[in-house]
């Protein structure tokens, strides 16, 4: 039995109580195997918390194989009666970390640390600008004591949960058994985490900077930051541009810069064109005959459209050429980031009655507002608004509140939003 | 639905006759979801001939959009009775090639092309003298109309397929009508390969280079090549000697090596031997006060075991440290491969009857002759001996040759062994 397998046997997951409530309307059941139907029922992976417990129970007996930290990527079905492409899949692809500490304190940190890591990614390469904070006991993770979050604004103002951590305490290894023996001797159970970002994020990115020509890659993360496009008519054209545009593609490929050249001559430069910003590619270089003469290319950028993202007469003189490529990257990056920061703040409401939060969760906005309430309340508000508690954000206003439902004084304003 | 998905209708893997005729012994059924009877089983994909071809008839329309060639790293599922480790796991992990071309010539040499390049990562790579060759028409892949494999000899001197790729015709783009507009206007039919290699290629480097005391991996896919060990006893000696395996560390590091340092207290420098020896680094570096006065350090060699496979007194000098490391890492990786051919070529019996082969065999070796007999003939053989074809080698010998089974004359040699 590997940690990495994709099929746990039922009465695995039965393990944890309220991991098994909360998962087992998701599940795919494995029931017949090599033509005959199975003794005990194989659950296709939701996530592997079980596996991994079970693994942990051979792995570790000293506080000296602590801390036993795992990471895999692996896909995980959950069955969904609505899907969505990369948002909400019944199959998709993550990254998920499960961590066994000798102490509370520890994973705590741990649990910490990674939202921090998912936070830096979002904001540092996918230019989302991402609200990280706790969930709701409500929305915990099920079988976790804390979760915390990483929430995404979307294009249409819904909320997306883009990368969660847990701190799972002692409740999967109380229910798997797995321990230690610490420096005194003593017997304990270990403490731990896990944490995920899956495909969704691929979503989240598409549906924070895209537009209706398509997607919008972030510089950073584009797979293809610059396409260049070569343009001729007459055939004793052709060579001399085709040479200019590989010397080119040279210096910016030695520069470090992820760059494709489409010479095909079997599409047109405007099905060219049109494609690569479908795609996503932040800069496109064009370069035709006259560009040739001139030693100069023509850089558009994907996310300023029409003539105002054109500039002409950029030199082809190596060094200028890359300085100007990697500035534009930047620009774009920073400016990707800005726009969405800008559209963020632009549509988060501070409420103080559960009146505001009906008036900004109708407008399609979020709502930011004092919570102590219950979470009889927080399932009403749910009902009522179809809006949830996406985080009580790390980032809290100073000063006294009041809970905006019931009126009691409250440690923390809660955001509430629809989301996907 | 994404063509990397892991559930595949059941009615999809029954359109190509053979395909089905092949897997469904071997399938896992995911018969409910969510709760729910599905109205249609799911398979959970065993292999993804089927599903690329659901996406293939939207994606290809025209000859432009050939050659289409995708590569996926997935995990798939067979179901066995008996599962080895690596070898034949009820669930592995691979990587799976598909591509379409426009004319039979082109998807033969695409075939070709990646078994050439399986065949170079196993002898440059993992230092497995692996064997190219043509599959038997019994031992071809359900659904292909050729299959090229990979043949490695194992330890214990059975044969392990080790990567194949599979000339597909138009078997599925017929079952599927996968078709495109070539230059002429006219529709036909793609042709297509597929090939892989999975994790039993892990398990094909531990049984050719593992011994008693655990792995030996070839150093230029070691993920670690190098371990330090720091050796001291009295307190005052620790910080020298840290300081000395630091400044070794980093001086390999830069030098491109993959290098790791095991400065834990919890373990003795004894128990750490033993345990990167079982994890198959391929060199130690020991760094004691002593090496620390000398200023070098100790060397020794995973393959070589004892005092012969230890170097003392190697400067720590960069430029002489760095040089020796990578001389070592090149000898061993030289010397694995020189070891695997010496055993595999000792265990290779030439047979010119049917007698010869099954003594041969019994004798746990390979048989290599001429053969041209009936696929019954070659279904007694494995009936009789538990040996199959495992290929018809590229490598034929010259000459006119005669079947050993039948007499009658024969174009090729082919090699019998039992495999796992």
């Amino acid at each position: 039995m590997l940690i990495d397998q994709m099929f746990i046997p039922y009465s695995f997951i039965e393990k944890e109580a309220s991991h098994v409530e909360g998962f087992s309307p998701e599940l795919a059941l494995v029931t017949i195997g090599g033509g005959k139907e199975l003794e005990e029922k194989l659950v296709v992976r939701p996530t592997s918390e079980t596996i991994v417990n079970h693994m942990f129970t051979k792995w570790i007996q000293s506080y000296r194989d602590l801390p036993l930290m795992i990471n895999q990527w692996a896909n995980v079905t959950r069955w969904e009666m609505r899907t969505k492409p990369f948002i909400r899949t019944l199959e998709f692809l993550w990254q998920e970390g499960h961590t066994a500490h000798a102490t509370l304190e520890e994973a705590e940190k741990e649990a910490m640390q990674m939202i921090d890591v998912y936070t830096k990614f979002a904001f540092e390469q996918a230019a989302i600008p991402v609200i990280p904070g706790r969930k709701s006991k409500v929305e915990t993770f099920a079988g976790a004591n804390r979760t915390y979050t990483i929430e995404a604004m979307m294009g249409d103002r819904k909320a997306l949960q883009a990368g969660t951590s847990h701190n799972l305490g002692q409740n999967f290894s109380r229910a798997f058994g797995t321990q230690f023996m610490d420096e005194n001797g003593q017997i304990e159970h270990v403490w731990q985490t896990s944490w995920a970002i899956s495909t969704r994020f691929v979503g989240g990115i598409i549906m924070t900077h895209g537009d209706d020509a398509g997607l919008m890659l972030p510089p950073r993360i584009a797979p293809i930051q610059v396409i260049i496009v070569p343009i001729w008519k007459k055939g004793d054209e052709k060579s001399a541009v085709l040479e200019a545009v590989d010397s080119v593609q040279k210096i910016l490929k030695e520069a470090g810069i992820r760059v494709k050249v489409d010479d095909s001559e079997l599409r047109t430069p405007g099905w060219k064109f049109n494609h690569y910003e479908m795609k996503g590619v932040p800069v496109r270089i064009e370069i035709g005959p006259r560009d040739v003469t001139n030693k100069s290319v023509v850089v558009s950028r994907r996310d300023v459209p029409g003539k105002q993202g054109k500039e002409f007469g950029v030199s082809m003189e190596p060094s200028v050429l890359v300085n100007h490529i990697k500035g534009r990257l930047e620009d774009i990056q920073a400016s990707l980031l800005q726009k969405a920061i800008t559209f963020r703040d632009s549509n988060i409401i501070d409420v103080s009655s559960y009146g505001e939060l009906k008036e900004a969760i109708a407008e399609g906005k979020w709502a930011r507002g004092p919570w102590s309430a219950s979470d009889a309340d927080e399932l009403k508000v749910k009902e009522e608004t179809s809006a949830t508690i996406r985080c009580y954000p790390f980032e809290q206003p100073e000063g006294t509140k009041k809970c905006f439902m019931t009126g009691n004084p409250a440690e923390e304003v809660a955001i509430f939003a629809k989301s996907y």
